[in-house]
């Protein structure tokens, strides 16, 4: 369902690249479906579309009525990947305006994903007057971000409904054992998994993802299925029809060119979050060893009219990849004006569904950015509804992992995540960090 | 007022540098000040917190006070420099969260900023009845994205309020001539103005910026006067004492080390459309000639768990210049629970206000990302209020002036962004680009 176009790289690509790349390509393919590379006990991600827990499946649904019908508002409480995921695809599917717009379906805050005193008080008043649920992930139950803010937000749902608050308050966590696990067990919460084979950045498809978007109000089993049929469609072991290791072996070669940064481009307004997704998928995949894509992102036309120069004529250390898709949800027709009020000009457009002005803005882009020297890969899909976000999130972490693979790094690890993290805890004087805190405070003065 | 801390350098820039350097550095500024450089006719930004129109700044706050007075929702369509800068002021000072926070002001929407059709559909969902008002900011009111949005918005509002909708629009524009000011006149509009010698990324603190931000209830004489007094700190011409001038001379020494990427860093979620700012004022400047460094930014610690694994260890192409506030607006105090709750293992932050984590934060992320091999500039401000937001926009135009004088480019054009708009024109069939578009549409089959 996903296609990679490669029509606009000729100037960039020569016709045998891909070719000469495809044995590695391939290997990196067989690897992945082998399941023998770096990482691989991080997989679980592969066949969850096809393999997710049914049981756990339809509690979420469950779950997510409940809130539906019981909360105005859910707090949702995680970091990285325990916060990115949903946020993309509620966002995606739901407009970036989801808060404000006229819904059936609760508002929704994200909270716990940082540590700005400001942005914690504003969300706490969010809940004054309104009833609401919360949902905390986090695997351990011990990372700073989200435990603080879980203080709050289980104490303000304490004071609130008491003995029902519990009712209210939903742990995504480990299966069997952590601070959150055993809190939850205790104090009779209902709980979901964060599984043991699938990293953060991965899971927007389990648990941890679906609950608050199935509380937004977005069909889950369409997300899943997309993600299936995707997942199928990727199984191609010819690295020349595959689309997904035809853009990862691009990557590579746009890398091995001096393109450092990956410039992901959509024209929808809805999917600034989720490209915050995919800058944690593929930065916290690639990014070690000293090497690495830098992933950044764009939205046109909004930011042709700031990043637009630079992509055009500044220095050439960006490819883009544009995520184009066919169709809007809804279009919107553009009328034509008696011409005595066409003082704008407009009226060229006029008669027309302004998606065919987003179209003809697209491929002019395309070909002026082409022009300038920097590459345009396009990924299509055919709309942004539940069962394509589906499948592209399957084609983006697939293409991840492959992508690692063929830069010869894990892509499944994050060792450089906890350096600081531990700085941090050496400074706040926690236990156990006394040695290193003695060497940061000598470095400080 | 803005500091430049250099203290996290010395493994980077040898002792010297910063001097051998400051020749240029300071040939740059006097450029800059004497107004001889490229681009001159577009310096009105270097004054104009002292020599602003006083008639016009009190105009716009009669507006603002009329707007706050007679509409639930203002829309505020425009694009790039005419969007940008609004925005991230309200979000900076009045929270990313401030369309859905408790107040007595206006809820602000921003739309004209792209082609994206299920975004209009919703914003123009966000009307429906709501008592509204419309600023449109478009020096000619013919750029496509914003003079779409118009049609449809000036029609709502005619619909709506008959006679009356002319005394709830109001337009940015030419002071003397061009499309939107001809029909603001015939319409009787009131306008204020887009001055000729101030692009639009340099245009936050004219009307362009102040009306939507008075709108907001921010306090646009304290936003001014932060600028006027950072201005006044920074004609200092010793390009060793003057903040501005070794910050920019820094940006020069990173890029010249391959440093290719800035990463601008905070550590507030109600930044992350300043940091939108940011991208187009030194984008916009810095990108062409083949040159230029790629502005990127994060939040922190939201994104240490997606990019921070990148900075860390990947590719050696990022410097990190990192704003710090002395303290947020409100801090939150972390209770210290009893011991028999402390399973989460929290009790060691408490006792304190959350800042103080985020101080620690902070320092153990610059230690940590030092090490990776990442420099880190820190510029340091008060607090994020408008007094100080003034100066720091002010300092960060005056940053990007200087940067692209030491880089050799005209840093007040912007040659590249017509690109795209010339062929999407002709690829929508506009009058006087039929020869562009055979041979577009030639090059595209």
């Amino acid at each position: 369902m996903i296609k990679v176009d490669t029509r606009h790289l000729s100037r960039f690509v020569g016709g045998d690249e891909l070719k000469q790349i495809s044995h590695l390509t391939k290997a990196a393919h067989k690897s992945l479906l082998d399941g023998d590379g770096a990482g691989n006990d991080f997989l679980g991600w592969k066949d969850l579309p096809v393999n997710y827990d049914k049981d756990e499946f339809a509690r979420i649904k469950k779950a997510a009525d409940k809130i539906k019908s019981d909360s105005q508002v859910l707090f949702v409480i995680g970091i990285g990947g325990s916060y990115l995921g949903a946020r993309a695809v509620i966002e995606a599917l739901k407009s970036t305006l989801y808060n404000n717009l006229k819904k059936s379906t609760p508002e929704i805050y994200f909270v716990g994903n940082g540590i700005d005193a400001d942005y914690l008080n504003e969300v706490i008043s969010l809940a004054d007057g309104k009833d609401f649920s919360v949902n905390i992930i986090s695997k351990s139950g011990t990372t700073t971000e989200p435990a603080v803010a879980f203080r709050v937000f289980r104490e303000l749902a304490e004071k609130k409904y008491g003995a029902y608050a519990k009712s209210r308050i939903y742990a995504t966590t480990d299966k069997k054992r952590g601070t959150l696990k055993e809190l939850a067990d205790s104090e009779g919460w209902e709980t979901f998994v964060v599984p043991d084979d699938i990293g953060g950045r991965f899971s927007v498809l389990t648990a941890v993802g679906l609950l608050p978007i199935a509380a937004a109000g977005v069909d889950i089993e369409q997300l899943i299925k997309g993600a299936a049929d995707e997942r199928n469609d990727l199984l191609e072991t010819d690295p020349l029809k595959n689309n997904v290791l035809i853009y990862a072996a691009l990557r590579n070669i746009f890398f091995n060119k001096g393109f450092k940064n990956e410039l992901l481009v959509t024209y929808k307004n809805s999917f600034v979050q989720f490209g915050e997704w995919y800058k944690q998928l593929f930065g916290e995949s690639e990014g070690k060893d000293g090497k690495g894509i830098f992933p950044v992102t764009a939205t046109f036309s909004t930011d042709l009219h700031s990043l637009g120069q630079f992509i055009q004529d500044g220095a050439p250390i960006i490819f883009e990849t544009v995520l184009k898709f066919d169709a809007p949800l809804n279009d919107y027709y553009l009328k034509k004006l008696p011409p005595e009020q066409d003082g704008d000009g407009l009226n060229f457009l006029s008669e027309q569904n302004l998606s065919v002005v987003t179209e003809k803005a697209f491929l002019g882009t395309i070909i002026a950015h082409t022009d300038g020297g920097t590459p345009n890969i396009v990924i299509s899909a055919p709309k942004p509804d539940a069962y394509t976000l589906g499948a592209l999130i399957y084609f983006f972490e697939k293409a991840c992992a492959v992508s690692g693979y063929l830069l010869g790094v894990n892509p499944f690890d994050q060792p450089g995540v906890e350096s600081y993290k531990k700085n941090m805890f050496a400074l706040l004087g926690k236990k156990g960090y006394e040695d290193i805190r003695q060497k940061l405070e000598a470095q400080i003065n």
